[in-house]
Order: structure tokens, then sequence, then C-alpha cells
């Protein structure tokens, strides 16, 4: 029997125990792990940083934010009202709610080695589900994700989680029977392997895969001159935040008659110093990416290894679909538009993204509806006059985006929302208490809320 | 160009406007589609028994359930809530709800002409969430289909409804880039061909296939003993209803010591007079698996062309997986098992169902909560002591479950549930009223109940 077998069945057995767990106690667990991971805090930045290169401030902010997570489902899960209960005591008793899937396969991501990873936002939601985990380690970081699974096998019980590492024992996971769903975070071509596997199974399963993408900055006339400027500031800082390695980094900024924005961006970006990258190989594919635009746009800042800005003109990006894919680092290609006809026909272009922004001074939005509703079809996220870095892990985030941004532009990764993508609705018609679990039993012992039918919705006529 | 791709490109059009209605002028338009079946209701009626001989009572019942449905919907959007607003004017505003994702395919079956089929649930949800639909009609009742999509056309804008009909123009749909979800019922071999090419898309889109299943029903010792004749009255009724042709048919039973229970039942069955089926390849491959299922397990009763029973030993059950295969038509199997063990290990045995149900006497649940646990891992909805036929279109049920019953088992193709298939959450990040959706507007202009953060839930700190 390979690990990987011998942890899917470890986790099905104890799905039966865990996946039937309530809210109650699967926060205790979700908040153990948090404090687990406090205590040995100091040793798993100590290895994190020398795996990684992020740096010590970065990493206690990623470690908070990791903790902060798994508390942010805890509350949820203690909460209970995200499962959905509905209850009609109408003609059939029929009663639903959200339930788990079961064993879930988490890929953890390179620039995330906490956030993102082992005990990161996938772990935390589906464990919150009351889904086993089994995390692929990410070869980046292999002794953050040792130390980091260890303070969660140390909290939950036997069998709940798992560690695996290799290319080969991934596929081998995603490829498991008793495995029903995969969360991904990283490269496109990764992601589309992953769900091109779990498509092609017996049994399909869903497949979680967060791809990143260019995230697209608009710029409209208005706002570029009342404050481009102030833009540029913003922009250089959100396009070099952590050296460019974020999802959500903006590879792609459109904008018009944009020659002083362009000059003030290039002086910021020229003047960005170089630091190291995640990994080598990233560092290279960062450095090819670059020579690949620089063959086809105008380069107008590059320090080599460093900040890159491109420019050209919207026709030479129509032209050339090569330029939307994503340069992973902190680079930028600025877009000039001619007309409104040309702005909007780039945004009808672009390909599913995390998000898009759009600066629009007072009022000048109005004037731009078709450009939102363009952009809407294409994104998780729409920010005005912000920037695009810095996910709020909150109720209302959507952290996702249609193809290729994400395998499923219906999820999203980050926030409370990010339970759902674990479960599925169940339906028990006419069940006693005794086969009901605690959210739909009569007398409603968890005290969540739940929705009553008949009540704002009625129940039309039955057949079949 | 097409006539699959003249649908796709106007469906697409008309989506920019169509998917920004808000729910209470979506909800005039599904009262007014329902309004028009009604009122040309007699010719629809009359068509649709000539093309199906599923006779004029079931059929009428069949057209005011496919009405109550459209009106469920338009409740439910003119109400508002669905939508998942979510409203955090924390450190950052961000506002979220689930938007439409675009064009949708839908399939129509065989068994519903109208209530799966051209003005069904599939087409109902996807028009009520927003997305314009374009259905590919059932060759078994083309006539049936035109009427009722005549019926939508002369109702909602141009663009957003379209009928086509061939193998070839289906597949293409499937393919098109324009369009966004697929949904189906039918047969798993046709569902799984879908979710193939869906999956191989350069963007894949979601496949939601309902595809049948054999909807086990498990009759506990005590049960059996203490209303055997009842259980069997109540079984023969639900496998011969509609002559067997409903996704929900139970084509298997589990029981023990069940020698005056299958006496019963075989009685009955025999006692079945013949009737037509849907189509002639239908009666075709009924008779075929009426055979296969003949060669390897006792046949109990079996009038030519009509109702079919089976006996079986758990043991023989186990070892033949062909016998879990789904024999459309009014057919069912019983398995008896030895004790205890082998009953849960025939549940652990099946694959993904829509149903499962189970026979328990006063308090002889609580002796078989692993037997649930079983199968709420198989199923998407679990009845007790009822039959799986008759399925509530309301808020609280579930017509789904995991593969191969579904596609995709975190959904719904009955109930208000469906309508979240052919959306995605969206967020808008410090976005005017005048880039957002009505829902999600400052003054809540539609007046719909909107979750507020901070309130029960807290954002955890932002990182990235």
């Amino acid at each position: 029997m390979s690990a990987v077998d011998r942890a899917a069945r470890a986790a099905s057995d104890a799905f039966a125990t865990y996946g039937w767990l309530n809210g109650r106690k699967k926060g205790e667990l979700l908040r153990a792990i948090a404090s687990r991971l406090e205590v040995t805090g100091d040793a798993i930045i100590a290895i994190a940083n020398q795996e990684t290169s992020l740096g010590i401030p970065r990493l206690k902010s990623e470690l908070a934010r990791t903790c902060n997570q798994l508390r942010m489902f805890a509350g949820l899960v203690e909460e209970g009202s995200w499962v959905d209960a509905r209850i009609d005591r109408g003609k059939v008793d029929v009663r639903s709610m959200l339930r788990p899937l079961g064993p879930v396969a988490v890929f953890g991501a390179s620039n995330f080695p906490l956030a993102f990873s082992v005990p990161g936002g996938d772990t935390a939601s589906a464990l919150a589900a009351g889904c086993p985990v089994i995390v692929k380690a990410h070869p980046a970081h292999p002794e953050t994700s040792k130390l980091t699974a260890r303070a969660i096998s140390e909290v939950v019980p036997q069998g709940v989680f798992a560690l695996i590492e290799g290319y080969e024992a991934g596929t081998e996971l995603v490829k498991h029977p008793l495995v029903k769903a995969v969360a991904f975070t990283g490269s496109r071509r990764g992601g589309r392997a992953l769900m091109d596997i779990a498509a092609a199974r017996r049994e399909p399963i869903p497949v979680f895969a967060e791809m990143g993408s260019i995230n697209p900055v608009f710029i409209l006339p208005r706002a570029l001159r009342e404050r481009g400027a102030e833009i540029a500031t913003g922009l250089h800082a959100s396009v070099t935040l952590g050296v460019g390695q974020f999802c959500t980094n903006p590879g792609l900024v459109i904008a018009r008659q944009a020659n002083t924005f362009i000059e003030e961006l290039a002086t910021k970006m020229a003047a960005t110093p170089c630091a190291p990258m995640l990994t080598s190989s990233i560092a290279e594919a960062y450095k090819t990416g670059v020579a690949r635009f620089g063959s086809i746009v105008d380069r107008r800042a590059f320090v080599d290894g460093g900040a890159a800005l491109f420019t050209t003109s919207a026709a030479t990006f129509l032209d050339h679909e090569e330029l939307m894919e994503e340069v992973f680092g902190p680079s930028t290609l600025v877009v000039e538009f001619d007309d409104r006809e040309q702005l909007l026909e780039v945004a009808r272009r672009l390909e599913g993204q995390l998000t898009a922004t759009v600066h629009a001074a007072e009022g000048e939005i109005d004037d731009y509806r078709d450009l939102i509703q363009i952009l809407e079809t294409k994104v998780g996220r729409i920010v005005v006059n912000g920037y695009p870095t810095g996910v709020e892990v909150a109720p209302a985030m959507v952290h996702g985006g249609p193809y290729p941004a994400t395998s499923d532009g219906r999820s999203t990764s980050v926030g409370t929302r990010a339970i759902e993508r674990f479960t599925r609705p169940i339906a028990w018609q006419n069940a006693p208490d005794a086969a009901l679990p605690d959210e739909l039993k009569e007398s409603n012992p968890l005290g969540i809320v739940r929705m009553m039918v008949p009540g704002l919705l009625l129940a039309v006529s039955s057949y079949s």
C-alpha cells in the first residue's frame, strides 16, 4: 500500500466520525490548530524564512493571517448558519443542509508557505466543512510544510490530516477513488493538469484551482488627468509588493494619453531594488517572461532581475494574445488606447481574471457602465479606485474568477464562502431525529439560524 | 454562421441587458411565461400526448407543475435574498452577491416533455438566475418542444431564449465559447459525453447532468415483520408509477428473510398491465435490460414488456457489478442479506444515487446509524418510511447526488437551490452605486434581506 493509499483510506475512515462532528467540536479543533501554530510560531517562521526568502516581518504577518483564517472558520462553524439548513414541515417533512464531501486533496502554493499552504485557507475551510485533508507539500518549502503539518496532526483525530510529498504522489492523490475534491493554488499549467486528471476519473471530482491572472487596471481619462501621479505611486507599490509574487499582482494597465503617467511609473520602477524571488526557477521564469515581452513591446524600465515596465498600443496588444499571459513577478504592461471603443475591445478580449480595477474620477463611472458590465463577466472582484493586491479575508470577499483565473469561477478560495466548495446539499425526507445531523433535529439543539418553510417561499405541487 | 452560432451570439448579446435585470423584472417575465403556457395549454397537452403516450391526466399535472416551477422561481427572485448579498463596510468596503454565468445550454429529457424539458426546471432556474437559455430539443417530442419554445420566445426579450434541434447541434452548443454552463437530464452515457466535451474545452464549463439512479430501498428487519404487506403495496406503486420511467424509480430493494414480502410483491407485479413506454427505443432498452438481469438472477414476475421483479442473494449481488446498472422501466431487484455486515457492505458498494430509502420500525433506526452514515455519502436525499418517487418542488428539496447519479453532486435540479447552479459570486470593492447591481446599492432599493458585516462574523486581517 502506498503512502497516498494509506492516507486516503485513513481519511475516508476518519470521515465517518469527523464528518458528523457538529460546529462546536470543529470550532474547538480549528482554534486548537491556530494556538498550536502560534506556540511553534518562532520555529515555523525561522524555517520558512530559510526556505522562501520572504523575510521575518512578512512571514510573521502571514502566520497571523493563517491563524486568523482558522479562527474565522471556527467562528463560522460555531455560529452555524452557513450550513443553509432548511426545514419544510409541509405536506411532506423535508429538511436539507450542506454536508461535507469527504477527503479533500490540497496542493500548497509556493508564494504563501503558510496562508495558502499546509495550514492555509484551503485546509482550514475543508476541515471546517467536515472534510479530512491530505496536503501535497510544495517542494519550495518542504521543512515548513512538515513543521506546520505536525502542528495540525497533533491536534486533530487520527486520519483527519496527512501530508504527502512528491509530484507522482500528488497525481496518485487526485486519482484516488476515496478523494472527493481537490484544492490547488499555483500555475495554470499545473492547475489544468489536475483538472484534466480529475475530469478523466471514473468518478470525476471537483477541482478548485486558483491559477492567478494579470489583474487589469483601467484608468479612465478624467481619473488619469486628476490623479495620474497618485495612481502611478499606488500602482508601483502594488506591482512590486512582495517582489510581484501575488496572484492579484496587476500585470496590465489600460490608459489613454498616458505619457506623463508612464514617465512617472518608469522612474519608480527603475528605482526599485532587486530582491530575491521565492525560488530560482521562479526567478528564471520571470527573466524569460520579461525577455518574451521585450521582444514584442517597448521596455521602459528594467533593472536586470528586478521590476519591469512595458508599454504598447491597444492595436499591438489586441494582435498579440501572448501579451495576456501572466509574467509572475514585478512586471507590468501599460496599453494605451485611442478611443472608447478600443478600451471596450481590450476589456472584451480579456480572459478570466481574479480581479479588474477601474480608476474613475467623481461621476466618471456613470459614463462607463458598459465597461463595468464587460468586466463583470471576466472577473471575481471589481476594485474601484484602489489596487488589487490586499485581499480581505472576510465574508463578502471573492477570490475567484472565470477560467483560466480559476478552474471553477463559481467558487472563492478566500473568505467564509470558501467553505462551500467542500460541501453538497443533502435532504432528509420524513426522517426521525435519530437519522438527522444535529443541525436539522427538531429541537434545534445547536440553536442555529434555519430557514423555515413555508415562510417567504411557498412549496409548489409535486410530481414524480 | 450555423444556427447554434447564431443562437449563442444572440444569447451573449442579450446577456448584457438581461443579466442586469433585477428580480422584479425577471419575476414578471417568468410569470408571463407561465401564463402563456397555460393559455396554450390544451394544444400543448394534445401534442405532448401524441408524442409521448403519457396520457392527458399526467400531462395536465405536469403542465401545472411546470407553471408552478416558473412561478416559484418568480417568487424567489422577487423576494431576492437568494443572491446572498453581503455588505462589509469595514476597513475596505466589499460587497458581493451571486451573479448569472451567461448563456446556458439546456438538454431536455424524454420522460418529462414539459417539467424537465423546454419550459422545465432547468430553463426556469437559468432564466431566473439571469442567464439566457438555448434548449436542445429532445427528439422524442419535437413538436411539443417547438410549441412550448414559442410560448417562451413570445414573452422574453430577443436573444434570451432559443431552441435548436439535432445531435450534432447539441455537441456544437456545448463546445461553443459563448456558452457558459450546461444542464442535462437523461442517460449516464449521454451525460458523461457532455461532461467530457465540456471538460476538454479551452475554457472548461460546468455541466449539471442528472443521469438517474437505482434508488435503493433498505427494509430493516422489524419494519419488514411489522409492515411487510404495506411496504410491498407502496413499493409496487412506486416501481410501476409512470411505467417506471422516473429518475427516482426504486430499482433495488434490500431486505432479510423476505419470502412472504417477495411473494406479495410478485403477485402485484405480475398483475400489472402492460403500458406503452415513452419511445420504442426506450421499450427496446427495457426489454434488453430485463433479459440481462434474467440471465444473472431469478426472475419472479415478468409480463412480457411489463413490470419485472428479480430476486437474488447479497453474495450474488456483490459479485455482479452489472446488477447496479439502472434498468429504465418498471423493474426492481430484491436482494436478500444474511446479516447486518452484509447489509452494510451492500450500502458501501453502491454508486452515487439520487435517493436512498430506509424503512424502519419505531426506534429501529437508532440501531442503524452506521447505515445512515454510509447512505449519506452516496445520495442526495434520504427517505424514511416512504418512497423515492414524488419529488417535492420546494426550497428544502435536493434532487442530485454523487456521480454517476449526477455530474456534480454539489447541485440540485429541483427546488429553489437549482438557481445557484447558474451563478457565481462576484465582489465589488469600494464601488459607487453607479457600478453596483441594484441588490448591492447603498440604499437597498429592492428592499431585500442582506448580510451586513461586521455582524455575526468578523473580518480577519488581510494580507496580499
